[in-house]
């Protein structure tokens, strides 16, 4: 694909084609995008479809026919990717890139490999089409405010689960003791499941203790579940509350210099000048 | 309704008609509101009770003729807010116009199309009826406060769920594949099921993982809906914390200038002078 | 009880026993309420212990002796108390006073009328002396910041509310017209009562549903029950916050009158003298 | 152990094995800690599969006798500690020492009292060595803020849960008049497991109500447990805050004295000179 025609003819066309699908500027390359969206959703939705039993059977043919065309048209999508990138190997290799790639190959692995053993394998690689949906996530800026109080949380969370999965192995162990294969703790890693659901609050109902001190154990475990989650809210909370001061004060009037705006602000309320779009 | 009779004589009666029925000021018109929402809580237990087998075939005739009282009572409401409102037109194309013609309509139906298959539809369309109370909040101004809370972290909120709802695709696929129609996992939309049963924290248990992985996921899948949590509760606190100091910042003492005054405060705690109002 | 004796000689002893009794500044006085909640604590497990069928058919006897010794000596402390109060009736009358009363009544009650049937509804009477451990609280007053906090947010937990329960009336319309009583949504009273279980995350399993629409639609109050109960945390937190701010601005420094101080702080961390305790 | 040698001769490769063992600043110190991690994690991890069926039938031999190495290597370890340490006794009564005896003396416990029954015993003692992972937490400071906001707020919380616990009882009570034993309410403390199991919302849904009062309390119990969680909430989130603006305040630029930088802040953003690294 990296044949050798005369670069600068070739490449008004190229540079309106990068435009169009990898810019999101112009109409064209909106339409473009809303296209893409459309058809991720629904071939994501028939491959859902597809492992419905009664509607497999009916319009498994259909769907078949309709998987191809999606496959083609994102093949197609991918080699004009590729055909227009400035650096094909870099997008190649880049995240997205990734994701373009593997949201085909698993149609025609199919048919190269088309074994009757091979057929669930295949199965959980075309399920792999499902990851283009990330690629939605490119149009959603955003998440950054979020990801920032993560990273800045992350360190006390991580002490916060490790804290609560070491008081899940103690727990565990002792409600496998108490209850016994008989209520069917029958290995310490099912009580450890067991105290999962247990102290999420999930609540399952699979495994319940049966005796009158495991019961205790488990009602101690509940309440200590429904309680400790206020520790992770709390970190959060606080590294949100303090990204959002912080976001409020990089946005600066352009003539009085005031900082600390509302979000939704358009006009400084000291100066009455227009403010500087939302960062 | 739009019948041609000398105005200002009529307008006397009209407008003494609009101030109790639309009005809240006076107090004829404060006893016509509270009767009104009296009637429609008592309406709509009638509409509850009416589905339960024992109460319908012991009481059934008397919820009937009480239904069709209300509905009368309603009809002869709606007949004069339509009678006395300026704008008749206005009214009637109004979200509680639409309201209250909407929870008069399904008894009349109910006579026009007898038809067996039709009475349960009709019974739906008289549920209708429940949004009329909605009205009340028309007389709570606090709501507004959480609104715009609501409003200032929606696009961080459908950030979140659209992140959360990609997580539960690609663990219900996994699980599908690892759980298999064996333990109930049929099909992949059916998988999502679970998911979202298992990452609320809501836990049935009318599907459970029986394979030591599939339980492994589905612990994973707990912690993650446990934590997760914690990041829509941080943007509505640190939204609402916001909205109440942005409020507080609003009641000015009008006297000394002061803002920042406490929501329960009366005086303003510089100069002594009366404060203004909460808004 | 309100004997007429020579006042000023009695006085002296009433007074000393007033003191131990009601009040917690004295040794004795202390002494006399950690004997008082021990023995409360023992009484309410004992009730407890004799709905248990196993314990009850084998230490029967010995816990209705002791119930008894416990209800005489709450009821000499009752006596007491009526005889050492300044004025009688106030005591009797007084939320204290009428738990106290209520605490040891049921036991009489049960020989006065000896029935078969009523035996059940005295048990539960005699629940009511759990409320007397609530004395507990006199000694605690750092509740005071969190009823502060729920009082000024109630009005916006009460729109919550009323909003909530607004949708899981439509929500339970609908299932039951979805699901119907084939899958256990007999009623819409039930389906209401299905509705809270799975809005609320709690999911007991007893009622589940069955066809693919009503599994859409419980999904959706899943996710919705998930992540609403972000408001009303973020409502509390938000006034928790100023509650502890304003308790914090209410703490002065003697000396350079600062405020502000940290609530573990013990000297002023600008002039360094000795700070006033903890409001 | 404590053999009277030449002390100055001893005392370097002593204190070489301390620094080494006790110490984490030396790239061999750090290795020895990475090693006893990875043992530690590794142990526990053969005790959990040990209680699985099948992997005990097949492997059982093979995780006896890796248990036996890693006896061994953490009783040399367990030796090599008190013959380095300083102070000898204080070591062997200081919480690790402790922590450290307790993860080798079951296995040898198991060789001098073989009973059948003690096995089971046996094998929960040897649990305690999960606290050993507990010194990680020596590596990481930042649990220290966590710890501060729990104990400001410990008070706090306590009148929550006792609050709580008075409601649980109560309603506990009323549930098991209005249930009974029919719906598996036999007893009071059966019927507090399950008020548990619901207002923390986990919802087994091995014992729930029948009778339409029943579902009715049950549903204002859910309600309660929803809504009541975010109390404990905002007061960590409250307390959390503050500690981080606290912690913000401590850390002061060396040259322009500026306080209130953000945790990730490498530069003073007065003066652009470096901060001292985060407390």
């Amino acid at each position: 694909m990296t044949e050798q025609i005369p670069e600068p003819q070739e490449s008004q066309f190229k540079r309106q084609l990068r435009i169009i699908i990898f810019g999101t500027d112009t109409p064209a390359g909106r339409w473009f995008d809303i296209g893409l969206i459309i058809s991720i959703i629904v071939s994501v939705m028939l491959v859902l479809l597809d492992t419905v039993q009664s509607v497999n059977s009916r319009y498994g043919t259909l769907i078949h026919v309709l998987e191809w065309c999606f496959t083609l048209l994102f093949s197609l999508e991918y080699g004009l990717r590729l055909y227009c990138s400035a650096n094909k190997r870099q997008y190649a290799l880049s995240f997205y890139g990734l994701v373009d790639l593997l949201s085909i190959l698993p149609s025609y692995l199919a048919i190269l490999l088309p074994g009757t053993n091979l057929a669930l394998v295949v199965r959980v690689l075309r399920l792999f089409r499902i990851f283009r949906v990330l690629k939605l996530l490119r149009y959603l800026s955003e998440g950054n405010l979020l990801l920032r109080a993560m990273m800045q949380s992350s360190r006390k969370v991580f002490i916060f689960f490790f804290s609560v999965s070491l008081i899940i192995m103690v727990l565990a162990a002792i409600m496998y003791l108490v209850e016994g294969p008989a209520s069917g703790f029958s290995s310490i890693p099912k009580s450890i499941y067991w105290t999962i659901v247990t102290i999420t609050t999930v609540g399952y109902g699979d495994i319940t203790p049966k005796t009158p001190l495991g019961q205790a154990i488990a009602a101690f475990t509940m309440l200590l579940g429904y309680s400790i989650i206020a520790i992770p809210t709390g970190i959060l909370t606080a590294e949100i509350s303090q990204e959002m001061g912080h976001r409020r004060d990089l946005r600066r009037c352009d003539n009085c210099l005031k900082t600390g705006h509302e979000a939704s602000a358009q006009y400084c309320n000291q100066c009455g000048s227009e403010l500087p779009q939302e960062i």
